[in-house]
């Protein structure tokens, strides 16, 4: 669909310059991009690329001469990927809502609301609730009695779990899992994992009479918040006794693992591969950087901000950034970390004294 | 269900105390628990929640005054966890065995036991042998001449691929793949990787003449023991020309890599997103923390423990303890550790000298 | 399918030497070996294995004296893990190949190849383009618009979304879900990460007055070319406006993360549970070790190679070998590592001076 660039301005917020009722048809990278294609050169590396593609509008930084760029309009964003957000969402396609497949298998009980799609070979239990709106793609599996809000995206392979609730507006992409039983075993006699912590691992471990795990089983559920995303093949297993939650307006990336009786406070990011332990508390607007890792039963305060591929094994306070195995300050951390760069060197000069 | 309280002290192996024909209907946070709920309050921590809540009964911590909580009757456990897993099984609602699906796709020749529950759009290929009593979702591939043993619980969207085995009794959650081909490739002549193990990383890698990677075919397919669990989105490869194998009662959480030719004991615990690669071989009543990788070709002892987030690159004696990356015992990293946070100032202090 | 020693020999380009017209019928370690199988006793250890099984005929490493090893004819291959390739190859069986299963949901302007098989309950979207000789397992999902290049292996479970190309000759292991939606999301205002970064974290972060996080739509699907294999359960992200790619020739592992905007060359290994952030370049034949973490908008150059577990946070010249967190060159990582562990004595006896 084709939108005017006075149009897209307004919808972005943004200025629109020069001839702004040129009529765009998508967003392009600066060198690829054709003639009814608005070009994203949104700083000057960018912008010397315009040259390359056959662009006759961008969106462009502020203070760029767009003319000099070669433009015949330009829009100006002040605040480039809030500009990407607005756009995209403009040029996005909207899903293909085609009502109730009949190749999908729905138990008479379950409650569909209005305009709601469920995609062919989809498996929908007893006592299902389904909100208005909620796109549901191919081959998803929705056990007995889960919940879910208005206005979802359920995409392929999703499985929800008994015990699953969502809000609105909830994203989830392919072959995301929620509702996993917990992992959470426990042997007759004290574990070697049991001993290994009480003694700081000083003990060496033995084998125990009685090996076996016995299982703790997962009753509590999942319950997750309005406007949450979820990423591909990512995990959030069920609580024991009450459910694992996931507030509002928190998203997470592709491979993520939230463990069992977690709760993750509101408008939190979990980036790709980041896994929580289960009981773990994490307050509002935390972000988990990639790969990063937080142990079990820890509380992390609001507005942490803890690095990619940092591993967290003690309580954080509130609005700090955290690095490293273990976690520690970003700045001790970087302290820590050029001290050992420099310690070979000094090490020979020592030996030399 | 309803149960009496003095049943479930005696299926937990705990006592009971006072009112103990009271019925509860499900266990519950103290501070949430319902008149009909049976509170969990195993630690004095929990034990103060319970005026929140309107249990008259609970469990309670060795040396609890029960009374004075404001408890009708209680049962005291002596290993919280333990009584956990006892008490949740007992709570657990059991699976809805509802027989074949007439939406599944199952091959004439397959061979399926008695009281097997097989969900809809499931696909069962030629000569797939499915023991009494288990009970697979919906929408579960299982390829030809696949063998699964009795009393399993197969999520939805699990995939076992061809030369898979599995036990009595093995859980498998949600989206787990088995028997994917193995990751093994070579090139024609030694590649990068031989080249940077044999230097030490001391040589600069060059781009090779011919750098195709050819295939090694995956034929030894996966034998899982008996009693083993496998974590929603997990994945275990299959062998090169022997199986991959897991042994009996180990539990393997989330997201976590097996790699083809693993052998991984009895009673192991591998924890979320832990990874072990090819051709390894792992112990007996290993743990492997979450997120803990083990490098291919390695040999982990019985009885071995490795904290979360370590890297092991070495092999590993039994009963050890061990933590980081690389891995070492838990000792020397802590020790390590702690210098190392030390570090900055003694530079400091040492450049003064 | 047997097949005489000869044969085998010539297929791998290796030499046979004794009674080389007995048949094998498959391959098998040296103490397992059956007397109709080919043992692989490419080196020593495994030499001295062949007299606890049965076999007649090995692979040996060269220089063997095979006759003295008690066998009837030997195949001597200069590289074990290239006969390897060639040897299972030969021996795999070949994919059933079924046609298209009455059972699958296909649009009627999908093109479907020559000889392409699509199993049971497989959904295939609105003019998806499948090329000649495509083999396609169960419960598939393929969104309209897809193209996907001649004799592809697609295993079950796996999700292509909007926006995918594949090239010719792709493995796609079970559960992969290629162009889910890129992890992309940004507030009005700066948000604690932007503030973090600038900082290096000396900053405690604050809650902002705005937490929202506004999602960047992907429109850029995703590019695959030729000869690439990805594993069970990993993903790779759509594009923002331009796709994601991933070069000929490269090989992914199981459980990995391909964000989106992401470019990775020709001939590389992403070895398990590796993830590459959004927007990173990747040179050819890079090779990703296990685990290995690559953060957002860097550049990797060719013929690099990370270790297992490192976390790369800056650009990487090409040729150089790294590791750690945060990875540095092999040698300075291994210096700085031996460093530490000698540091905790060093500084006991700094204090006795």
């Amino acid at each position: 669909m084709a939108h005017r660039v006075k149009d897209i301005a307004a919808a972005l917020g943004a200025q629109a310059f020069g001839a702004v009722e040129l009529l765009v048809a998508g967003a392009s990278e600066p060198a690829s991009a054709g003639r009814d294609d608005l070009a994203l050169a949104m700083s000057p590396a960018y912008g010397a690329a315009l040259g390359k593609g056959q662009a006759r509008v961008a969106v462009v930084w502020p203070g760029a001469d767009w003319e000099a760029l070669g433009l015949e309009a330009a829009i100006i964003a002040p605040r480039a990927r809030l500009a990407m957000a607005h756009l995209t969402q403009m040029l996005d396609a909207d899903l293909p809502h085609t009502g109730i497949s009949p190749q999908a298998a729905i138990d008479p009980s379950a409650q569909i609301g209005a305009h709601v799609t469920v995609g062919a070979f989809c498996v929908i239990g007893a006592g299902v609730v389904i909100g208005d709106g909620t796109w549901i793609a191919d081959q998803v599996s929705i056990a007995a009695g889960v919940e879910i809000g208005a206005a979802c995206q359920i995409h392929a392979g999703v499985r929800l779990q008994r015990g699953v609730h969502l809000g609105a507006r909830v994203i989830l992409q392919p072959n995301v899992a929620i509702g996993g039983d917990g992992f959470s075993f426990v042997t007759a006699e004290p574990s070697n994992v049991e001993k290994a912590r009480e003694t700081l691992g000083e003990a060496a471990m033995d084998a125990p009479d009685d090996p076996t795990w016995h299982r703790i089983h997962s009753l509590g559920g999942v319950v997750i918040g309005d406007d949450v995303e979820v990423g591909a093949n990512s995990c959030i297993d069920a609580g024991t006794i009450r459910p694992t939650r996931v507030g509002h307006g928190t998203k997470i990336d592709s491979l993520v693992q939230v463990g069992h009786n977690v709760i993750v406070g509101a408008h939190c990011l979990l980036c790709a591969q980041a896994g929580v332990a289960g009981s773990t508390v994490i307050g509002d607007r935390v972000v988990v950087g990639g790969k990063a890792g937080i142990a079990d039963n820890l509380s992390i305060g609001d507005d942490v901000v803890l690095g990619g591929g940092s591993v967290v094994l003690s309580n954080v306070p509130k609005g700090r950034v955290m690095m490293g195995y273990p976690a520690t300050k970003m700045q001790t951390h970087i302290e820590g970390y050029k001290a050992l760069r420099r310690l070979p060197r000094i090490l020979r000069d020592l030996a030399k004294r």
